[in-house]
C-alpha cells in the first residue's frame, strides 16, 4: 500500500467554507472578502477599528535546524501543532508564508505543509493564491519602469547610470534574467545599461511589503527605497521619483491578510512570503498582528534554520512589531541529524549513531541560541520517520536533556493534530513561563559590531572578515545615516558558517562580509556572504513538466 | 461648477453585493466564486454543465472610427447601451476586456467606461483586477524560462539560439526592456542571447487565453505554441517542453469569466484583455459565449477602430467560436470627425464644418465595411459632447442618410441608460433583421491571398506589398503547414494605412507587410505593418505620479 501524496489527501479533504473559519474567530462579515469559498481577505480596518486594543495571544515561533536535502518537515510541524492545541480545546491559529511560483515550478512542488498537517486549498496557496506576489512584482516592475523612464526622459535627478540599484522583479525561476543589459535597440528604446531581475520573494518591496505595519506605513516606506545613487554619490528614492502612492495603490489589496484553514479546520493566516537565505524570511507583520488578537495561540514558522530565520524574526521582525514568542519550537529529524554528522544523503535510512553524534551538535547549538542567547523557552520537536529508531531517539533525548530541554515526538505528518498532542503540551507549558527576550545587537551599534554578534552569538564564528568592498559600503551608508537599521543576513541555508558544504556544528571559522546594500524601505541592511542567489534556476527536470489539470480544474502533479 | 471625475462618480455609487447581480442573471451559486463583494469569478463547469444547450442572446458589437486623441467613448457608449436596454426592461449584459495595468500607470489613468456609463469596482478593474493578467504573464514566463533552461541543460532539441521566438512579458508599459540581452554573467547564468519583453496583453498567451473555448482547448493550443525552431529550421513548440499542463495550471482560475457590473447594476463580464493594434483585440470566447446565454441582449466591443478591432472580432473571434452579431454600434464624435479631417487637435471645439466633412468619410468607410463587406445591420452613434452643435450633427445625418445607416445620438456619459435610448431603441429594431455574415477571407485561402482582402475590403488599399522577408516567412510558414491561418493585422490604430499620419479616408494607398509571425497557439498569423511596438514606454510625466490610496484602502487619482 503505497502513501498517498499530499495533493490527494488534500483533494480528499472536505474543506469549510472560508467565512465559517472567520466567523468561529470572530471576524464581523464586513471585513471577510472571499477570494472564491476557501479562501478571503480580512481588511486591515478590522485591525485599526476593533483589534488594536485586544489582548495578545501567546506567540509560539517554529524554527529548525540547518536543513538538509531530506527535509525537515517545519511548515507540516507548524500546522499540526496549531491542529494538536486545537483539538485539546484551544483557540490556536496558524500564520505562515506564502509560497513562490519559482520552487512551485522548480524542485519542490508544494509549500503548503505535508501529509495530514496542511493548510487548503493546497492548489490554490500554490499558485498564484490572492494573487499578492505577483501585486509586489507589478510593483517592483513599476518602480523599474519609472525609473528608467525618468533617465530616459532627461534625467534631471542626475541619476548616475552605473550606480542603479533597483532591479526588475519576477516571480519565477529564471536564471536568464540574473544578468542582462537592457534599453538596447534605437534611441526611442531607453538607455543601455547593465541590470537584473531577482526572484519576486528575494525583493526589497517583499520585505517592505511584510514589515509594513498599515498602508500609511506602507508609503513611508516605499518612499524611502532608495533605487539608484546620483553622480554625487547621493541616494535617489522612490520618493524622489513619486513612484510611492502609486506602489501603495498597487498594494493596497494584497496588504490585506489571506484566511485559510488547515486540513482540520484550524485557522491559517498566509501572508507575504520572503526567502529567509536572501531575505527576512518571514509571513508579515500585518498578518501577524492580526492574527495574535483572534486567537489564544499563534504558532508561526519563520524560514530554513534557526541560524537564519529564528534570528531575522527576532532582531528584524519582532524589534519592528513589537512583538514576542513566548516559546520556540526548534525541528528537526533523525535523518537530517544524520545528515548533518556526515551521513551520506542515500544512507539516511540506516541507523548510524555516530553519524547522529556528528550531527546533534548543530541542533544544540541552535537550541543554545534560543535558550542562552534571545532567552526563550524551548523544546525540540523530532518530526517522526518510519524509520527512526528507539536507540536514535534516546540519543539525542539525552543530549538535549543535558542542555534542559525537552525532545518530544511529532507525528503530525501521518496523524495530523492527533500526532502532535505531546508538543502541544509541552508548548503549553512552556509559553506561561516568564521571558526576556534580548537581542543578539542593538541597533545604534556600529554596522561592524552588529554583523560579528550576529556571526559569534549566534553562528559561533570567531570573527568577520570585511572585503575592502564592503568597508567602503559601510563607510558610505554611514555617510548617508543609514547605519542606525538592523542587519538582514543574507547567507547559505545548509551551513551555520558562510561554506554550505561545513555541516554539523563548526568551530574556528570566520565569516566574510563581501557586500553590504542598504534596503531602506524594507528597513535593514543587507550583509552578503558566500554566492548567494537572488534569482534561482530550474532544474534539469522541472516540477513544471507533471503539472497538469483536467478540464474540471483539478490540479495534478504539485506533491 | 467643475464634473466630477469618473472615479468620484464611481465612488459614490453604491454597488449591489455581486451575489445578487449573479442570482438575477441565474447562476447558481455553487458556480460562483466571490472575488470580494463586488467582484466573482463564474466557473467554466457552469457553461459546460448546464448553458450549453441554452438559446443565445442577440449580440451586439460595438466598434468605431479610426480612434484620435479626443477619445471616442466607445467603451461608455457600449456599457451605457446596456444601461439603456436594461432600463427599458430588456435582459442586457455587457462584455468587455480587462484594461492592462501599462496604460493605467502610463497616459490613460483608467479604462472601465467614462462618467455615469462606467463599470465598478472602477479602481479594482483598473488595478490587478483578479490577477487575470498577471497569471497570464506567469504563464507566459514560465514558458519562456523552461524554454531557456532547456538549452542551459543541454539543449537536446536542437534550439538554434538565433531564431528563440518566445519573449517575455510584464503588464508594464517599460520601453527599457524591449531590447534585452540576457543569459549574461558565469557560466551557471544561463545562455547568452538577445531577447525581448512585450507588454503581456500583446502576447500570443493572452491570444491563446482569449481564444481557448475551455481547459482541454486551452492545453491543447499552448502545446501547439511555437518558441523557437531547431538548427534544422523545424518549429519547437511549447509541447515539446511538455509546458502544456503547467500553462494550463497557473491559468485554470483565470480562466473563468469576472463578474460585475456598471453604474446602474447592468451585469457586465470583463475578462481577457488583448491590444487591438498589435493583437486581436476583444475579450475572452469563454466570457462571450458564458454572457450570450445569460441575457437575451449582449453588448461588446473590439479595440480601437472597426479596421482593426471589429475586422479581428468577426474574421477571428466569431470564426473561431462560431459566434455571429446581430447588429453593429458604431461610435464617433463630432471632435474625432473634425479631427480626422484635419483640424488641429487644440481647435477640436470650435465648428468647424469643413473639417468634419473631410473627416465624415472615415466613418462612412467603417460603415460600408459593416453593412456592405461583412453585410450587418449597422447604426452610428455619436458620443454627445456639449460644444456639438445642430449643423454639426446635422451634417453627419445626412451623410450617413445616403448609406442607409441611421445616426443617433448618444449621451450615456452625462445621463447614462438613460442617455442611451435611441440607440437601444434602433439597436432592438435592428437586431431582429435577418443577416448572413460573410467573412473578408476564406482561411483555405493563400496567405497573401487573405492579406489583400482585408486591405483592400476594410483599409481601402490598392495592393500589398511584402518585404522580402515577409516573402521568406510566408514560405517557410507554408512548408510547416501553418498557412491555413486566419490573420491578425499588427498596424496602427489612427490611420485605414499603415502610416498614422494618412487620417480620414485615404485613398491610392498600399500596404507594407514587413513581417510575419505564427501564433500557432493562438491559431492565427500575426501580420506586421509599419512601426508596431509590442512593449509601449511611459510617457514623460506618467500617470503613476497621481495614483494614490489612502489609509483606508481608498484610491486617487485615476481618471
Amino acid at each position: 500500500m503505497g502513501y498517498k501524496s499530499d495533493l490527494q489527501i488534500a483533494q480528499e479533504n472536505k474543506m469549510q467554507v472560508i467565512n465559517q473559519i472567520a466567523d468561529e474567530i470572530g471576524v464581523p462579515e464586513q471585513y471577510v472578502e472571499n477570494y472564491g469559498k476557501y479562501k478571503a481577505k480580512i481588511d486591515y480596518r478590522y485591525y485599526n477599528e476593533e483589534l488594536k486594543n485586544k489582548k495578545d495571544a501567546k506567540l509560539v515561533l517554529v524554527t529548525a535546524i540547518n536543513p538538509t536535502p531530506a527535509g525537515e518537515g517545519k511548515t507540516t510541524t507548524t500546522i499540526g501543532l496549531a491542529d494538536a492545541l486545537k483539538q485539546m480545546g484551544k483557540k490556536s491559529l496558524v500564520v505562515l508564508r506564502e509560497p513562490s511560483l519559482g520552487p512551485v515550478f522548480g524542485l519542490k512542488g508544494g509549500a503548503a505543509g505535508g501529509g495530514y498537517a496542511q493548510v487548503v486549498p493546497m492548489e490554490d496557496i500554490n499558485l498564484h493564491f490572492t494573487g499578492d506576489i505577483h501585486a509586489i512584482g507589478a510593483a517592483n516592475n513599476l518602480l523599474a519602469a519609472m525609473l528608467d523612464n525618468h533617465i530616459h526622459q532627461g534625467n534631471k535627478l542626475n541619476i548616475d547610470l552605473k550606480r542603479v540599484t533597483w532591479r526588475r522583479a519576477v516571480d519565477m525561476n529564471d536564471r536568464q534574467l540574473r544578468n542582462i543589459v537592457d534599453g538596447m535597440g534605437n534611441k526611442g528604446d531607453g538607455v543601455t545599461r547593465q541590470d537584473g531581475f531577482d526572484i519576486t520573494v528575494a525583493s526589497e518591496m517583499m520585505a517592505v511589503f511584510c514589515l509594513a505595519s498599515d498602508i500609511t506605513d506602507l508609503k513611508e516606506r516605499a518612499a524611502r527605497i532608495v533605487v539608484a545613487y546620483n553622480r554625487d554619490g547621493e541616494p535617489v528614492t522612490a520618493g524622489d521619483l513619486n513612484a510611492q502612492g502609486a506602489i501603495a495603490a498597487l498594494l493596497k489589496d494584497a496588504l490585506k491578510p489571506n484566511l485559510v484553514q488547515t486540513l482540520e479546520k484550524t485557522p491559517a493566516f498566509i501572508h507575504g512570503g520572503p526567502f529567509a537565505n536572501i531575505a527576512h524570511g518571514c509571513n508579515s507583520v500585518i498578518a501577524t498582528k492580526m492574527g495574535i488578537k483572534l486567537a489564544d495561540y499563534v504558532i508561526t514558522e519563520a524560514g530554513f534554520g534557526a541560524d537564519l530565520g529564528a534570528e531575522k524574526f527576532i532582531d528584524i521582525k519582532c524589534r519592528t512589531a513589537g512583538i514576542k514568542p513566548n516559546a520556540v519550537v526548534i525541528v528537526a529529524t533523525v535523518k537530517a541529524l544524520k545528515y548533518n554528522g556526515g551521513a551520506p544523503k542515500t544512507e539516511l535510512d540506516d541507523i548510524n549513531l555516530e553519524a547522529l553524534e556528528r550531527g546533534i551538535p548543530n541542533l544544540l547549538k541552535h537550541v543554545e541560541n534560543i535558550t542562552q542567547v534571545y532567552h526563550l523557552p524551548a523544546v525540540v520537536a523530532i518530526n517522526k520517520f518510519p524509520t527512526d529508531t528507539h536507540e536514535e531517539i534516546t540519543l539525542i533525548k539525552n543530549q538535549c536533556q543535558e542542555v534542559g530541554v525537552k525532545v518530544v515526538l511529532s507525528d503530525v505528518w501521518a496523524k495530523g493534530g492527533a500526532g502532535g498532542q505531546e508538543l502541544a503540551e509541552e508548548v503549553l507549558r512552556l509559553v506561561e513561563e516568564e521571558s526576556e527576550l534580548d537581542f543578539v545587537y542593538e541597533l545604534d551599534w556600529p554596522i561592524k559590531d552588529k554583523i560579528e554578534a550576529i556571526a559569534k552569538k549566534i553562528y559561533g564564528a570567531d570573527g568577520v572578515d570585511f572585503t575592502p568592498k564592503a568597508n567602503k559600503e559601510i563607510e558610505g551608508l554611514k555617510k548617508s545615516g543609514f547605519d542606525k537599521l538592523p542587519i538582514c543576513m543574507a547567507k547559505n541555508q545548509y551551513s551555520l558558517t558562510d561554506n554550505p558544504a561545513k555541516l554539523g556544528r563548526p568551530k574556528g571559522f570566520r565569516i566574510t562580509v563581501r557586500e553590504i546594500t542598504p534596503s531602506i524601505g524594507a528597513g535593514f541592511l543587507v550583509a552578503l556572504t558566500g554566492d548567494i542567489m537572488k534569482m534561482p534556476g530550474l532544474p534539469k527536470v522541472p516540477a513544471a513538466e507533471k503539472i497538469d489539470v483536467d478540464e474540471n480544474g483539478m490540479i495534478s502533479g504539485l506533491f
